[in-house]
């Protein structure tokens, strides 16, 4: 009798463990579900942070266009004074 | 001895599930692991992309500001012919 109890209580001690287990799975699982939607955003982040980027680049280039321009501009008119460029 | 082989095969057959939720588990830690790691480099990627972004912004208004100088400097230039700016 003894012998079936403790046959018995081996048998509760690996139920708990299991639930121990399966209850870490669960956690482990939200955990992972969590940081792909984390991974998701961040993505869309550095999608829109890159497009900013080659906006702003583009942008700097019409200003270098426009600064050429008007460098071409002032030296084709004549100076107040006699002045190095 | 028919129960008791029972009883062995009821424990084996607990025992391989308990070993495969802890190979179950040990995948569940790899990919965490991982993702955590790829959570740490788009952090640093966006991190850096920003810090660009903010570079190219103050780049921005120093060409703004030169071009308006130019601008001024044109304005206060004889034009050749009698022209509206």
């Amino acid at each position: 009798l003894a012998d079936m109890e403790g046959k018995q209580n081996h048998g509760a001690e690996r139920q708990h463990k299991a639930e121990g287990l399966l209850k870490e799975l669960r956690i482990l699982k939200d955990k992972v579900e969590n940081l792909e939607d984390q991974k998701l955003e961040y993505e869309k982040k550095l999608k829109a942070t890159k497009a900013e980027i080659s906006s702003l680049q583009q942008l700097l280039l019409c200003k270098n266009a426009e600064i050429e321009s008007l460098h071409t501009q002032l030296l084709a008119r004549p100076s107040l004074a006699a002045e190095s460029s």
